[in-house]
């Protein structure tokens, strides 16, 4: 039950075709024809764990749990891939601190409200050293891209987000 | 301010000599004549981050500010790397009932009574997938050392320390 180490790689192909590649907030990144996850590419790799819950509490974690969706599902064949980096100021919060903002903006119940259709998993990168601290894969049907946008537009409007200072959003299809 | 990696080798010689080293829980590690920190050495080398905070509060982090003594103090000659590794059933906890548990232990108060004698930095080391979850180096002077012997006695009989499953206690003079 260690965290597990994934590795997402830019790959001239693979089992996932990029339809879009934007920087959201700072610098780009190339954008690749396919990545590779766990499996070697050709150019940039971005690497992260599944680590232990960071801001939700049990309760939380129940409701997500009587929810959410497994990645996987052979409908959802869309798929995003979104790095992101907060800045100095976050880090330097406290525990409690980070976790105020993160209720403040609501991450939780607006995540929430998009599943099952939005499956979500969150990788941890920050301690490892690399351009970004989290790393997110989301799994959706075509028909819930949509949602899919509406869920980012309204995390990306809160409070929590003027503390992101890079984030790049990486669009899939397989 | 991204976290930065601190190495700690065995090594034959170095600026700190190994005076002990026991297991205090679960696996030994090879007794080394020294320690170097980020140098090269020639056994085993363990690896941290200092990241940010994961459960003191402002609050807490002014108290601790107000009081703690810096590393490298001329005459802090005594030092500690204590390696430990917490349970499948502690990771696997929500964050707050894994602060629920710290505030239980009286972690955060009882640290703070030996403060300033003896001077902590805290490495994350989980993520990055080594053998230990935490290094924890403590330094403090020759005369401190019953009062570190009892801060050691008094966390380890928390219920906090229900959750350690590998614990290792290497001693050390400069």
């Amino acid at each position: 039950m260690a965290p597990m180490l994934t590795r997402f790689s830019a790959a001239p192909d693979g089992p996932w075709r990029v339809t879009a590649l934007r920087p959201v907030r700072g610098n780009d990144l190339p954008a690749p024809p396919a990545l590779r996850i766990d499996a070697p590419g050709t150019g940039w790799t971005l690497e992260g764990v599944a680590s232990n819950l960071r801001y939700t509490t049990a309760d939380e974690r129940v409701g997500l749990q009587a929810r959410q969706a497994p990645l996987g599902r052979p409908d959802a064949r869309c798929a995003a891939l979104i790095p992101i980096r907060k800045s100095t100021a976050w880090w330097a919060l406290a525990q409690d601190e980070r976790r105020a903002i993160y209720v403040r903006a609501g991450h939780h119940p607006i995540g929430l409200e998009y599943l099952p259709a939005i499956a979500r998993k969150l990788y941890h990168a920050r301690d490892l050293g690399g351009p970004f601290d989290f790393l997110t894969w989301f799994e959706f049907a075509a028909a819930d891209e949509p949602a899919f946008d509406a869920l980012l537009a309204r995390l990306r409007a809160t409070v929590e987000w003027d503390y992101v200072e890079r984030e790049v959003e990486i669009r899939l299809t397989r």
